[in-house]
């Protein structure tokens, strides 16, 4: 990072590895965490000392406000190591400024800029035999900040910790994905915060799928709540639609993640000549699309895959197949894309970040 | 309780008691805990043997669910002490079904009946000094379940906890009460999970309502989230309107708690010979109502302060003040809810059950 170093990181290092244990060919997502982790707590109105410890359980009141009224939020990002040994983060600013948005919205304080790059970087450095080459492997972070201070009243909490955590990342092929539309349960209200990456929205969204699952859906694409009408998010991914040889997908809202992977994706279809449209879409036109052999594909784009393509979708009852076609939009976005986060391509658009 | 006995309850005793260190005269809401608290775990499919222990910090991975994506569940309870030093729960097989309601919408294991109630008499017995005689004196009992499962796939845990909680209350005045007639934010959605009492409906209030607060407001009555034509509930309350002398609330529904004090408000008003109207109520009725002096009383219900009266409102940057009367509807359902929870008066409904 740029920003020169005006923060005091005490660093405690772990006196053993647990790398050694860890099969790096055989990852499920989040379930390994490295060696150390990032913590910085509030309290008497300012955040305080940081600190870089061993990855360890951390000890709260079991009345500390999270655990009751849901005042968490959090960031995922990546970091890719290139063939040099150098590593790379993409356009983590964004993840910064969108952990202080969601914040806000959750009248929890803002974390300092030159706090949070530090201690990812000093972190990431300390990490760095955990990010491991090839294409496709990365270094999962979770930035996350929750309301530790002690007390049942509902109220904004007076006592945060900010903490960053990594987990090792592979590529894999979680088999063919087919979404449900849904026309009962809801994600976000207009006016809420569906937009925030906040804990709240998520717990909601756990039932609902798990009757999709047993539907034969492995996940849901969330309708606006007062209609059901139109098409908004998935939950953990954004979501594109392509029509013809046209990448529509809806305009971010208050009810909508505005994903640093949707704005990559958007930005790099325009880059490869793809005619983009950001316009509220339709289930009907989209069922329309299917029917009448327009809809060519659809996909979800978020940190965890950059982009996932959808086999088919399922509304009230009526599933649809996709066809299965060549040089997909997904495919080549996904690979422009990866080849920036990788330092393989010239990175036109600066989003490249060196550690 | 009726119930056999078919747990067996691990009991860790305090060594000492921190009751001598209380001001039980000037206490703040769910700030200080008894000695004891209530654990059970569940793990491998099954809630495991429950425990009560000296009031502790609890430990947990940093990547626990319920930091992340909000996987948590609660409810509000409160014990009364009579004259006779007998111990009176009030309605508590509603907090009890209500927890599972909510965990349910949460994808977690519902809690078993025997564990809940043995649980908590065996606290509530143990803790007996912490329950203070006096009318408006009370033990608020706060049972919760967390997702403790490490790893921060965004997907239902496999492990969680249980734990009752308890801290002693006193009846306060909190000044008068002038509330914000939502226009812009929303506190749940259609097909969301407002109805239940879960950690993500909470922590997005805090920041509309500290709006409210700067313009003079203590509290919000939120709106349907579609067209804010609608008054709904309060947050933490649901909410009454009398107009001359029908009083209305809002019926219950997937964005709407159905609380406990609600029901009772209902039941007791009607025996009072009270004429009570659950239908959709008018943001524009209500204002219409204050404008020509029908509007005789507006009062939110919860177990905190059982009917808590409405000085004023305001919608849209106009505010209406209310008449201050006297024989309100408020304060005689309020009496005559809390003679039954005292054990002053006969309980003809069976709401009041020994401890």
């Amino acid at each position: 990072m740029s920003k020169e170093t005006i923060t005091n990181i005490k660093i405690e290092k772990a006196s053993t590895s647990k790398i050694n244990e860890v099969d790096f060919s055989n990852l499920a997502f989040g379930n390994v965490f490295t060696d150390h982790m990032f913590v910085c707590d509030y309290e008497n109105g300012a955040w305080q000392e940081p600190q870089i410890t061993p990855y360890q359980k951390i000890s709260l009141d079991p009345s500390a406000r999270v655990f009751h009224y849901g005042q968490a939020v959090f960031e995922g990002m990546k970091a890719y190591k290139d063939e040099q040994d150098d590593i790379w983060l993409f356009r983590p600013k964004e993840n910064f400024e969108r952990i202080n948005k969601s914040a806000a919205r959750l009248a929890m304080p803002e974390f300092p800029e030159d706090f949070f790059f530090e201690g990812l970087n000093t972190l990431l450095k300390l990490e760095k035999d955990w990010i491991k080459k090839g294409f496709g492997n990365s270094l999962y972070i979770r930035p996350f900040v929750i309301a530790t201070e002690s007390g049942v009243s509902a109220s904004p909490a007076n006592k945060y910790k900010f903490m960053i955590i990594c987990s090792p990342a592979q590529s894999y092929y979680g088999g063919e994905v087919r979404v449900k539309i849904a026309d009962h349960y809801s994600r976000a209200a207009s006016g809420g915060f569906g937009f925030a990456k906040a804990a709240g929205n998520y717990a909601g969204q756990f039932y609902p799928t798990s009757i999709a699952n047993k539907e034969g859906f492995q996940q849901i694409i969330w309708t606006d709540a007062n209609t059901h009408e139109y098409l908004e998010e998935a939950g953990t991914m954004n979501i594109f639609f392509r029509i013809g040889d046209k990448l529509i997908t809806c305009p971010i809202s208050d009810r909508i993640l505005d994903g640093v992977t949707r704005k990559s994706v958007i930005a790099m279809a325009k880059d490869l000549d793809i005619d983009v449209d950001i316009r509220p879409i339709k289930v009907t036109e989209v069922i329309e699309a299917a029917n009448n052999g327009s809809l060519k594909e659809i996909f979800g784009s978020g940190t965890a895959a950059v982009i996932n393509p959808i086999a088919g979708f399922g509304f009230k009852g009526d599933t649809w197949e996709l066809p299965k076609i060549e040089n997909s939009f997904a495919s080549k976005i996904k690979q422009a894309i990866m080849d920036i986060q990788y330092n393989i391509s010239e990175d036109k658009f600066g989003w490249r970040v060196k550690v």
